[in-house]
């Protein structure tokens, strides 16, 4: 049953119409085979850029999708509700192509930008280091001048896409109180990634290190001043933030809708399990989480469509949709008993896709900090 | 410090800035007196009606609003964050006018809206029995067909405004199958009121038992056919919940204002207690659930503003605003220490508000019978 | 229905059926008239001690009751689940005596204690400041060494039985570092109590402040040495927050009990509400946070009966039960219904009970710290 | 740092003593190895049998431990704190030799019993079936008297150690309302095994279904009466229960251990992570939830020691316990970040490792109609 959802125009109907036409075509039967192989779906983001579903809150003028934030969202949701590797990679290639699209220079939009939002280029953020997660003031990732631009040098960490994508936002040390932004190419010298980290899920697109060993970035490859580079990197997960709820909510909606089907088939003590009134209840508590994260994302995206102010609301729709997440997919394999616990269903996939979203683009304690500090003010 | 609202329109924003005036001027220099003498604040409603607030989402032909509810209930949600008692009583006399507004005949709807929506007649609500909570079904009240009219006998109980209100919704039996609605009078021979239930908090407006004794109402007093009356009823029950989410949401939001702002104030350990990690985790936990609470309440009203389907969005909207205001009054309270648990702040009475909120208009379990129903459709 | 308890020997069998029964015919018939009309229960406590119930964990040498902890808080919690206000002034009691009976020499302990134990001398606990509730090394109430003793100078606050009790358990500061304890007389020249607090519950015994000034206290009132007074508030506090557990649980099986009462004899869609398994599984919730609860706070109690550390258990005993007395008081009410909402049913006075548990001696947010803490070590 | 537990007889410590011994010998350097590359740890439960801790709970005059309960769960709580998998089987171990032990013949107890606790066979428990998980009165493998014993036919589920058993404690229909209990051997013509299920967790011990064609136990096989096979198996799952909750508890012990560790380690913003006073909260209530979680098995461990009813308290401590893992477990990957979803550190495992305890023997659903039943009496 598709989700009954509310869009802005008939036209965000039918690119919903269209996003889940293609997730069942090309996501559905294949997402297992990858998942369980740990193999990477070669091909499928060209795929989707085909498709026009890189590009999506991007403007029209540079082959974007020119969609309010309220309608990309519920896409990536329809994409996470059938592979949430793919939809996180698909956020995350939006969220790289972010600091170009707000910060570059006309010149640096018009070369970099068309084939990012094609899906010709494949974009990975790069912030996160081993020593520095959440503390984005700590890192030590440096980028020095030197005549033909900047040379780098350090470890980034927790690249999703690392090694596979074909640029990367990088955000890098370029003195003592200043950090900055660079539009990196996926592979140039003196850049080397890790092995995959081992997941407890999202297994079909690789996670890894990257290790900076002196290569050297033209300085048109500098997005945004020096200097500019936290400010670039917040804005953009004010953003990102959403596309995590949207793929939390998701995925929290795949597994109420496995759960509801099964629950309806099973039977116990003479009755389907879903007219016992103690697993009925259990199944309520999931909708009305699942649908109140998806309330809760898109009144965000709705500000941020009409322009207001959304950083506290993009926390909020993090943390809340993200803890539903992780909740509706636990139970979703309590309401499937001994067989939940199995690689039979997907719910048991669901579940251990569901741990992540609470901890990356900002932890969960993150979020609360941010909301903390707004509301301390 | 005002809540940062997404509204449709400028006039929607301007009313919701008359709505504070209103209730900052009128309310909150006398609720307090009110909720601890229990003492009914007489005339307050007619200044309300005055001021265009008890038919904000009525028709402006008939002396309405015609405001699409995502406003009306962001109006509510106001008038709830400085008094519970008179919001729910607004939200009460909004659902009492829905049977006659959606039903009636427009001979009906002519006679007697205008002065309902003005604010002349307040109303009240009469579904519930002793016996009868949330099971509609087992009503024994009856409605039975005489010369020149139908003659009312039995019992109903837990009416919002009982004995102060203009005239009710009614419903009663008029058939072994048979349940009807009527728009009774509030003072007729034969009709009498309990007194006052003991409540643990909105104390301001009394909720009584009803006692018909051979009462006869005209028979131009059936709202709809007979029989039709469960259809109605829970049709304006839909609507009737989200006011309540609304009016949670306002409490909750106003336990959030106390608790932050005492926050602020207050040190410990040499910090402003806000500045307390563990203590600003718990407040943006609280500002989280009110802000989820109030995109859940808000969308299912778009869509009813739609025209779409909002049953279920309407229960799960009523369960997580309440279940929160619920959580973020009891933890405001915690904020506050010792001081909370007193009447000195006004955190005590919110929470004590809190609690009916799961209650009334179908409890909270009554919800997850719906939305469970819904699901295993 | 009475609990199902594991008890070490036959005497505490015993010991807790007189328990039940001196609360059944002391307490029960008198609760509600003294909670509704805030009066205070006079003679009650000579009553209790006359019974024993007021010294159980002390030694039989000076007329205690010689019991292990373990047994006397089972003890508070039946006392408890009649009659929180009451349970609670003799925790407090037990608390008050703590230092004397600790770290008194003999000589003060021969001279008080027996009177203490024996219910003649009801106490008080006071260690708050209306600027320091958890942060005791705030404390500004000043002891300045005089010819003949200390003179008090400084207000508390928030001293359960202040004004009603014979003596207090009084901290304050004799030296910029140095805090120091004294058994202090309920009566002496420049000690005057605040009028009660206005609480949300816990009405029959009043809760104020005190205000010193200038009372002169003879030397021989310092219990332990001076600048001990921290370390032997610290420590009451670790068995004063067993006594909390213990009523807290007490509350909570107390509202258990009501809730299953009623639910076995209402009837709802033809069942008994019981029946329903969406209420059924409520209630068993609720029944494995009261059984929990006791069993956490009872482990805690064996440690101490063992002389063996209970710090962190006593903190974890005070954390569970009040959060479970909160939850289970809260779904109590729920389970009545709109009936739970009036006074007609104990269940609202639980809940408005319930909720000081979190708060008082040491607020649960203290309880998380010196968890922390310990954990951080 | 080892657990301080609260412990009957120096005895009792000392073989706590021995099994963190064996524990840190035998499994520490082996378990991840074989999670991992999901092979059966070959000659294991030999080890563990020759250490004595295969028959701790049983009478020493047939090889056991002589333990009293209270001890011997603390016992699998110190092994699933290593290795969850060894520790159920351990659990269903002594499950299985429950019906023997308790509604065995003497002879028969003679002839299996020493062999059995000994550890040279290890045992299974085959009550399960694909469609009647938790509805034990829908079993349909029957067995059928035949000239030399009976004849068992049909499917069997979710047997732990299915395949690697030497005998099983099997649950088979002998009439239209009598179901009776067999002590099966493991290997036998007409019995094969299915595949392992591919589970999200417990990897090294296979779970798999058993097919009976026609295989025949001899006469003797059968334990207690016929009919009685419910009674015994009801009677064996209250045990067995216990068992569980202590698994639970040890694996939630580890993860606490895991995550205070890291966060003594890993600094952010300047500070230890533990000294953020967010993250110290979230590990305080971790530490209360295994706190509360053992206290709460360890009473129902009493009471059975003790010769009191404790089923209730076995479906609480179940309840209680395994959602208490649930929680840590998944608080635990958080404590460490994007670390934590790794395999990198043991805390991904446990957290998979926790889901089924809330699923087996009994979803938590199962336990709370038990206590609900119990409630309604």
């Amino acid at each position: 049953m598709a989700v009954d959802r509310l869009l802005p125009t008939p036209e965000a109907r039918d690119l919903l119409d269209l996003t889940r036409d293609v997730a069942d075509k090309e996501l559905l039967p294949i997402v297992d085979r990858h998942e369980r192989a740990e193999t990477y779906p070669e091909g499928l983001f060209a795929t989707l850029g085909a498709a026009g579903l890189l590009s999506l809150p991007y403007p029209e003028e540079f082959g974007g999708g020119g969609q309010p934030y309220e309608v990309y969202l519920q896409v990536l949701e329809e994409l996470a509700a059938r592979w949430a590797s793919v939809a996180v990679a698909v956020s995350v290639h939006s969220l790289s192509c972010y600091p170009l699209a707000t910060f570059g220079t006309s010149e640096q939009v018009e070369r970099w930008l068309p084939d990012m939002l094609a899906g010709d280029l494949v974009g990975g953020y790069s912030l996160s280091e081993p020593q520095a997660g959440s503390d984005a003031a700590a890192l030590t990732c440096r980028a020095t001048r030197v005549a033909d631009g900047y040379e780098i040098n350090g470890a980034k960490a927790w690249i999703t896409h690392g090694g596979k994508a074909d640029f990367y936002a990088l955000f890098a040390r370029t003195g003592e109180k200043s950090i900055s932004c660079f539009l990196a190419p996926g592979q140039v010298d003196g850049l080397t990634f890790g092995k995959p980290e081992e997941k407890m899920g999202l297994h079909a697109v690789p996670t890894t290190s990257a290790h900076w060993d002196g290569a050297v970035l033209s300085a048109d490859r500098l997005i945004g001043a020096e200097g500019q580079g936290l400010q670039i990197a917040f804005s953009a997960l004010d953003s990102g933030r959403l596309g995590i709820a949207a793929c939390a909510t998701g995925l929290a909606q795949a597994a109420l809708d496995a759960a509801v089907s099964y629950a309806k088939e099973r039977t116990t003590f003479g009755k389907r399990i879903i007219d016992h009134q103690g697993l009925g209840f259990l199944l309520a508590d999931m909708a009305a989480a699942v649908d109140s994260a998806r309330a809760t994302y898109v009144d965000a995206a709705r500000r941020k469509d009409a322009g207001l102010p959304f950083s506290r609301q993009a926390s909020v729709a993090k943390l809340v949709a993200t803890d539903a997440a992780m909740k509706v997919t636990t139970d979703a394999v309590q309401v499937f008993g001994g067989y939940g616990y199995t690689r039979e269903f997907p719910v048991e996939r669901y579940m251990r896709e569901a741990k992540i979203m609470q901890i990356f683009e900002g932890t969960n304690q993150i979020q609360r900090l941010v909301i903390a500090r707004g509301l301390a003010r």
